[in-house]
Parts: structure tokens; C-alpha cells; sequence
């Protein structure tokens, strides 16, 4: 529809939509009230019954959760229940305690605080919150690129051999947010052979939409598996959360590693931590009552999620630019414009009352070099403000990438 | 009654107890089931409602915690709102926290991790959980007595102005753990005054047991207040919890601090940590309606956990060694033996069936220098269990002083 507009008519389109004075959001990957409402039942299941496996679990104690929890951690994970701990309201916060536990323990060459540089590896566009935890903790963040199936392995791998400060890397593997890819085999294995070149390597592998599929998916191959059969399980360090099952400020978030990376983590989580909220635990334990039932609900979240995607996808083919992506699964979609016209058709959006992402938000320092990458989360909005959303959108890149030509 | 026994006679009790294979518990302050049970309306007072200050208390969000959970916390604390964090589950990570923060951010001149050493003081006996939490941190400690009325204020000023890496002091100024004592103006003025001294100077202030009276006590001045009349509010960071008003593991967690501390500290947190459960700081909310309404409640736990410490008070008044604190709240009473016989007594008790919290505990690094420290937690057990925990502690204080007597 807007393949033939001209500059001046692309801006009164973008003005009269602008002039509606409207209110949106596609920031945040947050579940809507009505996915928050799938997990209602949480709040009645005790039914006044607090005694689990002997546990009062009201009172202190059980540091690594309860053993059903561990359990169901470890089927979102994929791997033994006895790798698991099952902790508080965030992954996000596990993560910054194991990073507390490298600078005070390290990963088998001393504490990280005893070294000048540390570094990790960021596959971009990633998450914002992985970048922030290393900024904070003056971790040197090392761009590389993905490739649609995981990241860019010669990349990486050339990276590593030359430069001795890098300990690690961030993946978000499954449905990665934001470009929605899945890791396949190679990447993996790729990842797996770049472990092996370095004892204290960490893989910090972000499994946050393990169980997220809205659509038919590419499975994710088990790293721990592969890992195993290469002797590197102790290189893997995994995270998932229930914050996008049930309810997303009180869920219960996982943290999951081999037996000997577990006994040095333990010593220093034991420091910091007195124990998880074991009741929410046990809600969540007889909500799901098993993997299986965790599995029916997420179900009742692609039926409200999926056509939100779907629409998204609807608006964006109405137009001629850019490249997006075309997720089966998460909370994101990237949309790519020409080189140099991010932030400008963010800041179109913004003015026009629809809220984005930060263009560079998705990069270690918050530094997209191309300006290219846009992020959009549809999930939290309604049916109708994501038509509205997505009207302006276009309009945005249409304005923005017309002008551009012309310019 | 065992006053005049001999070794003989003392042996043979001791081991007319042991006999009875006996499985007592006298370790960790934790509310028994009892307890736990007054606050058991948590799990329904919801009753479907989610919605609060506008806020779907189930979705991402307000890092700061609810405003009437805030409010309450301030209330425990003695501050203002505006100086509160209502967080987890755990006052304990939320010092975990705010440490990390000294290490990466610093409290004045500096991240902590930039210096080659940094020291605190730690009023003895004390919270193992604070030595525990230092010692994973490498952060140095100095033991320094405690008088009865707070920390011996002239020792601690000799250490601070000798030793430029003394950074701050771990305070429980309420029925401090393990010795009952509250701190008087005078202490906490001193602090301050020792506060003045260093820029960079913190008070942790761990007031652990700010509501927990279980008979008539003293009040513990309100250190804001003081340190506000000095400018020195920047020097005092306070914690509390619900942790021992409500479930042990699933409470409200409470960090308070000047705006200029908030101000840095929010920096670090909100890259650590994704906001706390808002539903249960819901449940919290509804359950105690307002601060007077959680005052009520304290006097529920007064009237189960009084009783506890009125026995423990008459069977130590059986016999005629050591020394003991008559608290008139909190959770322990501090039992000092002659010097030599702590370990002892307490291996006595563990042969015997009866579990006590190891001797040294309560100071730094595991090392009560005199020996003769011994921590006891009658609130976890019933009066029955305690009868018999109390006979049997006895019968051990009893054996220990007569052989040493003779030897």
C-alpha cells in the first residue's frame, strides 16, 4: 500500500496518525493480563497445605529448592534434576550471583578479580540485561555476530585464541532474543569446541524460552548431551525462569550446572542467600503438578500469543522495506532497516506516542554500529493497540526509508 | 539441685540422659510451626485481586518494591519511605547486594575492589551469617567486645583511626544476635561519631529484630534520627525483614539508605535483580492491613515464643555455673561458660543427642579466642523438647565446670 508514496505523502500519513495523540508500547517482552490470568489457579492450589517431602516450607532452609521443583527445572533444561538449583523470582539475579561467584571464586584460574580484563563474548543483537550485568561488573563485552542458526563460530573462535581475557560467552539459544533463532548443532557444537580450548571458558547459556513455542519449531539440541560426550559439562552454565509461564514478577528461576561447578557455586550462594520462597515453589508444584502439565500450559499461551505474532507479520508485509524476522517461538521480532535509520524511525515512533526499544539497546554498550536493528515485543499489548502499534510502525519506516532515497 | 554433686555423680546423670537417645535441636533461630501458623490468612487474603496502585502486581516491574510495602518498612525501620527497598525473600542477599555494590561502586572513594585490603568491625559474639558473608566477600574482620549496651565505642575508635582500611561496622542493635542486648543512645551516638571520622565509613545496621519483643524493652533510639542531627545519614545502610513476623522463607526482605545512597545503589540493583514478587509484598500488604496491624501480630508471637524463654531462664537458674543474658527479645540467649569449656559442653550435648550451634560460631572466621561463648535458640522446639533440651544442656554445663574444677 505505501510502495508508490512520495516523501510529502508519507509524512501527512505519519502526521495524521501522529495527530491521533496515541499511547502504545512495544517495548517490553512482558506477558499481557490475560496470559497472567492463565496462571490464576496458583494463588488457591495449597488449599492451607504447606508440608512438602517432609518440608515445612514456610519455615528456613532447602538452599538448592525443593526436589520437585529441581526436577521441573531440569525438564525445561534438559539435564539431571541433581545440576539444578531452584531459586527466587529471577533468573536474571542467579546470573548476577553466579557472575558475584566468578569475581570471588573464579572458573578455574583463580578469582576474576584477581585479573586486570575480563572478558565475554556477545552474540548481537542479544539481550539488553546480559550487557547491563557486565557492564556493571566491568566485564570487557566483545561483540560478535549470529548467523540465523546460533553464532558466528570463526568469529568467536579467532576471537578467543587471540585474547586471553575472554571467559566466556552470553546465549540466549532457543527463540534468541530478539532475532527468535535457535542454535542448531554446529553452533553448538562450535561453541562447545571453543570450551575446550580454555578450562575456565563458560558457556552462560540463557535458555529463557526453552518451552516458548507458538509456532511448529526446530527443537534445540541438548548442550548438555554434547557436552557430556566431549567432557565439557563442566563448561555450561544454564538459566531458565518460569517468569514467562506463570506469573513474570513471581515465578521461580533455575540455575543449573555440573556436580563440581555446583560445590564451588553452592559455597558462595550459601554466603548469600538463606533459601528460596518454597511456598511459591510448592504452588507451582501442584499448579503444573508435572512437566507434562507445564507443557499443556504453555499451549494456552501460543493461542494468545501466536496471533499476535502473526499480525505483526501481516503489517509488515504491507511494506517495502527492510528485512524482518519471522519467529516461531519468544517474544521478539528484529526488524532490520537500511543502515543508519534506526534510531531515526525510533524516534519517529516516540514522538508519534508509540513507545520502541532504544535502537542500540540490543548491543554491549548500547552501540548499534549499523543503527539498523529495531526490536518489537507484541505480546504485552492488545489485539487492537498492536493494529494501531503496527499502522504507525510502517508509517515510521515507510517516512523514514523514503527520505533516506531521496536525501 | 546439682550444686553439690560430684564428677561421679555428674558423669552418671550425663549419661542417664545420653541413654535416652535423644534428638533435640537448640541450633538456629527459627520460628517454630506454631508460629508459623499465625500467618497462615497470607495464602487467601488475596482472593483473586492482583491490582494495586495500579500495578498488576504479577507482571515485571517496580524495583523498588509496592509503596504500602515500602511504607511498612519503614515503619520497622524508623525512616522514611523514600529511604526504603522492599525486595525478596531474604535481608541477607539484599546485604549480598548491597556488598557487591561496595565492590563495584564504592562508598566514597572508590569500588572496595580497587583496594588491597578492606576491613570491618564485627561486635562480638555476633551474626554468623555476616562473618560468613564477609568471608566469602575477602573482606577483613576485627572482632570488638560488646559491653552490654552496644559495641565498646573507645576500642572500636582506636581500630578505625589506626587502620585506614576499616570501612564500616555489622550492628544488630536490637536484641542483638546472640547476645540480647539493645544498643543505647550513647552507643549509637559513638558510632556516628566514629562514622564521622571516614567519609567512606558504613553502619550496617541488621535491625533483625526491631519488632520482636516478647516482654518489656528497652527502646532502641531511632539512629536516623541522631544521624540526621549530625549530617551524617549517608553513613547508615538498615535491613529488615518479615522473616521472622510472617514465613521464615517466604517474607519481605527491607534495605534502607540515604537518597545519595539510593542513588548509587539503584544503579547496581536494577542491573542484578528484576524486581521483587509484588504478590506476595501483596499478601503482606492485606494481611497486616497497616503497622498497627502487624504490631498485633507481634504480640501473637510474644505470647508463644515468651514462655520458651522464661524456661530456658529457670533451668539455667538450676544450676550454678556460667553466666547467662535474660533478653527480652529476639531469638537467643548467649550462655558463657568458664573460659576453655564452650567446645566442650557442646560436644557433650551433640554425643548426647542434643544438637547446639557450634562454639565460635558467632565470632569471626569460627574463632571464639576465650572459648566459652555458647548461642542457644529455644524457639523452634516445643516446651516439651525444650524441658528435656534444657535438662540435658545443663547436666553438660554441670559435668564440663565440676571436671575442670578438678583437674
Amino acid at each position: 500500500m505505501n510502495q508508490n508514496l512520495t516523501v510529502q505523502e508519507a509524512e501527512e500519513h505519519y502526521q495524521g496518525l501522529k495527530s491521533k495523540g496515541l499511547k502504545l508500547d512495544l517495548t517490553r517482552g512482558k506477558p499481557s493480563s490475560e496470559q497472567l490470568d492463565l496462571s490464576i489457579g496458583l494463588e488457591n492450589v495449597l488449599e492451607g497445605e504447606f508440608i512438602k517431602e517432609g518440608i515445612d516450607t514456610r519455615n528456613y532452609g532447602e538452599l538448592l529448592g525443593l526436589e520437585e521443583m529441581r526436577l521441573l527445572g531440569s525438564e525445561i533444561l534438559g539435564c539431571k534434576k541433581e545440576m539444578v538449583i531452584a531459586g527466587g523470582n529471577s533468573s536474571l539475579t542467579l546470573m548476577a550471583q553466579y557472575i558475584s561467584n566468578l569475581f570471588f571464586q573464579g572458573s578455574g584460574k583463580g578469582p576474576w578479580s584477581m585479573h586486570e580484563r575480563n572478558s565475554v563474548l556477545c552474540p548481537v543483537p542479544g539481550y539488553d540485561r546480559h550487557f547491563t550485568l557486565c557492564d556493571e561488573f566491568s566485564i570487557n563485552m566483545i561483540p560478535i555476530p549470529l548467523t540465523g542458526r546460533g553464532p558466528d563460530i570463526e568469529k568467536a573462535k579467532a576471537i578467543v585464541k587471540n585474547d586471553s581475557s575472554v571467559k566466556g560467552i552470553w546465549c540466549v539459544p532457543k527463540h534468541s532474543n530478539p532475532t527468535g533463532e535457535t542454535y542448531d548443532t554446529e553452533s553448538i557444537d562450535g561453541l562447545l569446541e571453543i570450551a575446550g580450548l580454555k578450562e575456565e571458558f563458560k558457556i552462560f547459556w540463557d535458555n529463557a524460552y526453552a518451552v516458548h513455542d507458538f509456532a511448529e519449531s526446530e527443537p534445540l539440541p541438548n548442550i548438555f548431551s554434547l557436552a557430556e560426550e566431549k567432557n565439557l559439562v563442566n563448561s555450561v552454565i544454564a538459566f531458565a525462569s518460569t517468569s514467562k509461564i506463570t506469573f513474570a514478577g513471581s515465578g521461580i528461576g533455575f540455575i543449573a550446572m555440573s556436580q563440581a561447578n555446583l560445590k564451588s557455586f553452592i559455597k558462595h550462594y550459601s554466603s548469600i542467600a538463606i533459601g528460596p520462597d518454597k511456598v511459591n515453589q510448592l504452588r507451582h508444584i501442584n499448579f503444573f503438578k508435572d512437566f507434562q502439565g507445564l507443557k499443556r500450559h504453555m499451549i494456552k499461551h501460543a493461542d494468545i500469543v501466536g496471533p499476535k505474532f502473526e499480525l505483526v507479520q501481516e503489517w509488515l508485509s504491507k511494506q517495502n522495506y527492510g528485512f524482518w524476522t519471522k519467529p516461531t517461538g519468544g517474544y521478539f521480532v528484529t526488524f532490520k532497516t537500511k543502515p543508519g535509520l534506526a534510531k531515526e524511525i525510533v524516534n519517529l515512533a516516540n514522538y508519534a506516542g508509540l513507545k520502541l526499544t532504544p535502537a542500540g539497546a540490543t548491543f554491549p554498550y548500547g552501540v548499534d554500529p549499523n543503527d539498523e536493528i529495531i526490536r518489537l515485543a507484541p505480546t504485552a499489548c492488545n489485539i487492537s493497540e498492536l493494529n494501531q502499534a503496527m499502522e504507525l510502525f510502517n508509517a515510521c519506516v515507510v517516512l523514514a526509508s523514503l527520505k533516506k532515497e531521496v536525501s
